[in-house]
């Protein structure tokens, strides 16, 4: 079996969190029951570092409804108190309705370490003049490798996760649930466009010709969505980061109900308002000044400080 | 026993978890990973009715670092997938360490099944047409009364919490604490610019001729914040929503990193987005297509969903 996959393919590493060794809390979230840990695996490397990212799951109607679900027998009580008609308790179900996604980055570099972890963070006012002298090359000499996402494009990887794919070179691209999404929970939908096109890396390079592109993308996308998922357009939150977490062009899609990391307005683009901007003003994107949040640690708010404060550069003062 | 507490107390309700019969979900936050239920216990009253809430326990470092804790033999793993160094699993550790915190309220009056229901949301893309023929209408019909607003304006009330005050009538404004903060926290600050001059309904409203009202506001209002709570402007989120829940121009200010209320990119702008738009187009907030949500229960709802579904109406198809 190994041979046969060290012809074609990698062989996928086998993990076994017992083995795992921590080193330290990176982040914690009491509000979204989330934790991201370093530390290293005992029976794989010392020296490799890996980030594993703890989310307890969204209840599901499912869990709660099934014969052996929360309301059985197998579910025990906890009795904490009861006072009138308000009582508190603890509750444990069986393990198989009670799982926690689980995600594991490894090897992990520091840059992923960074990203996991917590910290103080700013808000800069970017203007095209800092997007050129500072983002920009910032992103040339940063970027992460984007072979994952060519892997997708090019159907190596992740094929049998794709939800919608057009295949048109200008206008086409693949929709697939986010790694964050458990592709099943209505409640957290969470998928990804990905445009087929390169050279797209954001918002800023955005103008009237990808018009069609971006109309594409939300006519076939939704459409899509509704078919596998039965949400309606009313019900998605549809987006684009800036910054993005990566330099290729991709559209999120939300459950509107669901609170999902990054959709507070520092952050995120409704792609409605991004085809009313570019259809106002071909060349908003380029003229525009778009505010985006960096954290403390991130070497290119030292360069927004450095050159002054951000709020001096927005005006030119 | 029983005699002796019927004496002096109410014996406490015995609840037997499977005995609960789900008759409706009230609300799901997949966010907090909360639920709220409706239904009555089998065992005890068919006629009344329970409210169920649950909610999935936040990562104690004790339950990652015990001995029979999250990363031992005790927790099984299932891959979902993993690509290069990205894995993605669901894991299921013992019941012990993944309880879940479950408050019964028994029996439920209609305040309270009211109180934890959730309404189904909408969100609409609102052309300058739909504006106009739907929205306007609406707020003329339904607006609140402003009094409470007129009387701080007028110094008549609230005058004690006033940060700061600019007291021109163009482009002054009353700086002041939101309700839902406490004035002491810097982690929620949460303040409220109201404009002095009136007429000003929303971002809908405004043109050129606010751009010195506007940097007003972001200027003296980031130097009172500095100057009263010694937060930076860095470090504020300064924005208005659209829709407002009232219709007098004002600006809100949150710490960067307080998730406050109302701050999803569906609902809030940016006041240097704002101000952005204005500088490239004088009439953006008259030509732009905005977007906002709207609960089911809402009359505006439903005639965004009479004239024919938002979608067909936003490109007048």
């Amino acid at each position: 079996m190994s041979e046969e996959l060290s012809k074609g393919e990698e062989a996928a590493v086998e993990y076994n969190l017992s083995q795992f060794q921590l080193e330290k809390v990176l982040n914690s979230n009491s509000g979204s029951k989330t934790m991201s840990l370093l530390g290293h695996f005992a029976d794989l490397s010392a020296e490799k570092r890996a980030v594993v990212i703890l989310e307890k799951k969204a209840f599901t109607e499912a869990d709660l409804t099934s014969k052996s679900g929360f309301f059985s027998d197998s579910t025990s009580l906890r009795t904490e108190f009861v006072n009138d008609i308000y009582g508190n308790f603890e509750c444990f179900p069986r393990p198989e309705i009670n799982s926690i996604k689980t995600t594991v980055i490894y090897p992990a570099t520091e840059r992923h370490i960074e990203k996991y972890s917590k910290q103080e963070i700013h808000i800069v006012q970017e203007t095209p003049e800092l997007y050129r002298e500072l983002t920009l090359k910032h992103i040339e000499k940063e970027q992460f490798s984007l072979e994952w996402l060519y892997n997708i494009l090019e159907h190596k990887k992740e094929s049998e996760r794709i939800i919608f794919e057009d295949p048109c070179e200008e206008t086409g691209f693949i929709l697939l649930p986010d790694l964050k999404w458990d592709s099943k929970t209505t409640e957290t939908l969470y998928c990804l466009a990905l445009v087929r096109k390169h050279g797209l890396k954001s918002l800023r390079d955005l103008n009237a010709g990808h018009l069609p592109l971006l109309r594409n993308i939300l006519t076939k996308g939704v459409a899509a969505i509704e078919k596998k998922y039965a949400v309606a357009r009313s019900q998605l939150r549809i987006y684009l980061h800036y910054q993005p977490s990566f330099y290729h062009l991709h559209v999120h899609f939300t459950y509107l109900k669901h609170d999902a990391p990054g959709i507070f307005c520092e952050k995120s683009h409704l792609l409605d308002t991004v085809i009313s901007n570019i259809e106002l003003m071909s060349d908003y994107y380029q003229k525009a000044t778009l505010s985006f949040v960096l954290r403390e640690n991130d070497s290119l708010w030292d360069e927004y400080r450095r050159e002054g404060s951000s709020r001096k550069l927005l005006k030119g003062e």
